[in-house]
C-alpha cells in the first residue's frame, strides 16, 4: 500500500496502482501513482530516446522511456524500484526510482470526464469519477459512520434484520410504489421496512437495527430525493415516549460523528475544507407548532395549506437554531396527526398531535421518528380515519392481535447525512450509484 | 431486562415482558414472564377469589387475581414486586412476587400455531415463531457473525459499498430476473452485486463489502433457495489468483465462528444441542475433477451430462473430507469454464478451467468465489463465446476499458450458513421473512 511507504526504510518496493499524471521531460520522467491509500511519485532518471550501442542496457531503456511516454491516464501499472526518501519532494516526502514497469492494464487515451463535468455527465462515469480522491473519502467516511453506528447498537444488544424488500402490499402510501412482475401475481418492493420493523417488536426482539434499501417511485428531480435509497433504521421496545427514540438517535450520531473525526477529520478539512463537528448532547427540540412561530416571528409564513414545515421553513429554524445554540442539529417534536402516518401514536389528552419527530441537520431533513401506536383498537381506528384498507393491513394489523410492547423507532436517509456533513449541493455527489426516474445506469 | 434479575440484590423491581405461561393454583397463581433476554417466574401469594369485607386490601387483591387468572399467553405485562433470590426456582434462582400487574396489551386467548405446527403454517404467524428462544436466539447469532465479518473488513480497511437493486439490464443470466415497471420504462432487480463489486475495482476502492439483498425470480421450492436472499459479498484488488479470495474467504468465517462461539456457544448448545466448531485454517481445497473422482472411488458417479458437481456429489465429498481431515470445510476448486460465467479468469495454459471455487459446508455450496477476468479483450472474447450480448454488458465492459487490476471477490447467502451452522432444515427456519414463488406474506 502507498500509504504505508513513508514509513519504510530506502530500498527496494513493489507498489501497484491507477496513472494519475504523466510529466514527460526530456531527461527525466515523472509518473504519479496512485491506489486506494495515496499517491506517490515514480522517477526515471535512465531516460533513453534512441538507441545507443555504447550501453549494454540500451534495449531495456529505451522500452522503458517507451513504455512511461505512452501511458494513458489510468492505466493500471505495476513497478519495481528503489524507494528514496527526499524531504523535496511535496507528495510525501518520498519517491521510487523505477527499475521495471508492467502495464497491468492500459486504460482509453481519453478520459470521458474532467473534474469540472456536469454531474449528470460524471455519473455516466461513475467508476471514473469515484477514482477522485475526495470521492474515495466520501465512501470511507460513510464506511467508518455505519460502523460507529452498528458498534452501538451492538454495545446496546440490538439484533439485526435483514427485512424483506418484495412484499404483497404496499408499506406506506399507494403512491411511489414501485409494481414487480411475480410468477403469477405481482408484487411490490418496500418503500420503508416499516412494518418488519415493528413485527419485530411483536416477535419480542426488543431492539433491533437495518441498513438497507428502501425504494420509491417518486418522480422528483429534486437534489435530496431517489428512487432507491439507503435507509438506516431502528426500533425499539418498552419506551416512555418518542424521547427515548430521540435519545437512541442522538447517541448514533455523535458516536459516527466522533468516529468520522477521528479517522477521517483532517482529510475532510484537505480535501472538502471542513471541519467535523461533533455535536453536543441532548441536540435542541423545538415543538413544530413553536418552530414555525419563530421563523413567522423572524419574517417568513411557512407558504403550506397543512400543518407541515418545508424546506425554507426548514433552513430558517436551523439557523435560528445554530445562532442561538451553537447547534447543527434540531428536533422538531409533536408534528399533528393530519400530516403523519396512521401508526404514529397520539398524545394523551391531545389526539391532534402525534409523539413524533423530525432532525433536522444543516438545514434539511435527515429523519423521521415516532412513538409507534400499539393498542390493535387505536390502532384500527387511526388507520380508518386516514381512509387505509384494513383487508390491505391484514397481515400488519395481526402482529397487534397478540400483544406488542410500547415501541418506537426511526428511519434515516444515509446519503443525506454524508451530503450534509460533506456540504454537498446534491445526495448524488455521496451516493456510490444514484437511481432517479431517468437514471438506470450504469 | 429479564437477564440481569439474578445478579440482583432481593427488593422491588419493575419488569415488562410477555406471557408465556401461566399457572392458576388454588391458593397461587405463577406467571413466566419473558423478555428478549430470559424469562423469571412471577408469582401472586395473595390470591383471592371472592370478596372478602375483613380484607381492607381485597378490592386489590381481587382485580390482581381476576387479572392474572384472565392472562392470554403472548400478552405484554407491566409488573412491580419484590425480587427473591430462591435456589428451588429453576428458572434462574429468582422469582418476583407481584405487586401490581398492568396488562400492556392483551393477546387474544387462541394461538394460532403450536410448536409442531408445519413450517409453512408457522411462517404465516412468523411473528409469533420468532418468539420461540431458539428463534430469537438464530438472529442474535446472525447478529454477531455478521459484525465480526464486518470487523475484519475494517481492519483491513475494506469500503463498505452500497450497490444498487434496481438495474437496466440483468446481471447474471436473463432467466430467474424480476421485471419492475419503471415510470415509463422498465428495471430489472438485481440478482448479485457482481457488476458493481467489480465497478468499485475500476474506481480504486481496492477491498469492498456489502450485506444486501439479491433477488431470483426462481421458481424452485427446495430447502436451500429462496426468491430474496441476503448476500454478503467481497471484492478484492491487486490479488495473484483465486488463493488470495480464499484466505479472505476463510479468514472471515474464522472470525465469524469464534465469535458466535464465545457470545453464544452455552445457548446454542442448551437450545439446539449443536457445539459450534470453528475450523483450523487452512481449509483443504480439492479441485473439482479430484472431487469427482474421490466420491466416483467411493462408489458415487455425479449423474450430470457438464462438468458440474450435483447436491448429492457436494455432501459425498463433504462425508469424504470431514472423515479425513476432521473438517466441516472444503474448498473445491477450478470449476471448468463450460459451467462457470464469462466473467470467471481462466487458467493460463488451460482455458477449459477457471480460477474459481464454491466453498461447502456440513455438505452444502454456501458461497462462490473465483479471480475476475480485468483484461478487456480477453474479457469480450469470453462474453462472446458464452452467447452474451455485448450491447446489453455495454456499461460493464466500458468499466476495463479504462484499467482495472487484478481482482477477485465472492458472494455468499447468509442463509445457508445460519442453516448449516445450526444444522436447521431449511433456510425458512433462519431467515427473518422467507420470500418464495408463493410465499409474500406478511
Amino acid at each position: 500500500m502507498i500509504k504505508d511507504l513513508a514509513a519504510r526504510e530506502d530500498g527496494p518496493v513493489r507498489v501497484s496502482g491507477w496513472v494519475e499524471k504523466v510529466r514527460d521531460q526530456r531527461y527525466v520522467q515523472f509518473v504519479v501513482l496512485r491506489d486506494e491509500s495515496g499517491a506517490v511519485q515514480l522517477v526515471n532518471g535512465g531516460v533513453l530516446r534512441e538507441a545507443d550501442p555504447e550501453n549494454p542496457r540500451s534495449d531495456i531503456l529505451l522500452a522503458r522511456t517507451t513504455t512511461i511516454a505512452e501511458l494513458s491516464h489510468g492505466s493500471f501499472i505495476t513497478v519495481t524500484g528503489e524507494l528514496q526518501h527526499n524531504e523535496r519532494v511535496k507528495l510525501g516526502g518520498v519517491e521510487i526510482q523505477i527499475d521495471t514497469i508492467d502495464v497491468v492494464t492500459q486504460a482509453l487515451p481519453e478520459t470521458p470526464i474532467a473534474k469540472d463535468s456536469s454531474i449528470d455527465h460524471r455519473l455516466d462515469w461513475r467508476f471514473l469519477d469515484l477514482r477522485r480522491p475526495e470521492q474515495n473519502l466520501v465512501f470511507r467516511i460513510q464506511t467508518t459512520f455505519l460502523h460507529a453506528l452498528r458498534q452501538v447498537w451492538i454495545d446496546r444488544d440490538f439484533i439485526e434484520v435483514q427485512t424483506p424488500k418484495l412484499m404483497a402490499s404496499a408499506s406506506e402510501s399507494r403512491a411511489e410504489l414501485f409494481e414487480v412482475d411475480y410468477f403469477e401475481g405481482k408484487a411490490y418492493l418496500a418503500q420503508s421496512p416499516q412494518f418488519f420493523k415493528q413485527m419485530a417488536q411483536a416477535a419480542g426482539f426488543g431492539g433491533i437495527f437495518e441498513v438497507g434499501p428502501a425504494f420509491r417511485a417518486d418522480p422528483s428531480f429534486t437534489s435530496r430525493h431517489a428512487t432507491e435509497f439507503t435507509s438506516v433504521d431502528a426500533e425499539l421496545s418498552w419506551i416512555d415516549s418518542h424521547e427515548d427514540v430521540m435519545e437512541l438517535h442522538e447517541e448514533l450520531i455523535v458516536a459516527g460523528l466522533t468516529a468520522v473525526k477521528e479517522k477521517h477529520g483532517e482529510q475532510i478539512q484537505k480535501l472538502f475544507g471542513i471541519e467535523i463537528e461533533v455535536p453536543e448532547r441532548p441536540f435542541p427540540r423545538i415543538p413544530l407548532a413553536e418552530a414555525k412561530e419563530i421563523v413567522k416571528a423572524e419574517g417568513y409564513e411557512v407558504p403550506r395549506a397543512d400543518d407541515d414545515m418545508d424546506p425554507e421553513g426548514e433552513r430558517r429554524i436551523a439557523a435560528h437554531v445554530k445562532k442561538k445554540y451553537g447547534h447543527d442539529f434540531v428536533f422538531l417534536t409533536d408534528y399533528a396527526s393530519s400530516i403523519r402516518p396512521f401508526y404514529h401514536m397520539r398524545h394523551e389528552g391531545d389526539e391532534s398531535l402525534t409523539k413524533s419527530y423530525d432532525l433536522i441537520y444543516n438545514g434539511t431533513e435527515i429523519s423521521t421518528g415516532a412513538q409507534r401506536e400499539h393498542r390493535i383498537d387505536v390502532l384500527e381506528a387511526q388507520a380508518r380515519e386516514k381512509g387505509m384498507d384494513p383487508a390491505e393491513l391484514g397481515f400488519y394489523l395481526d402482529f397487534f392481535r397478540y400483544g406488542v410492547p410500547p415501541h418506537g423507532g426511526f428511519g434515516m436517509g444515509l446519503a443525506r447525512v454524508l451530503m450534509l456533513m460533506l456540504q454537498q449541493s446534491s445526495i448524488r455527489e455521496v451516493t456510490y450509484l444514484f437511481r432517479g426516474p431517468t437514471r438506470l445506469l450504469p
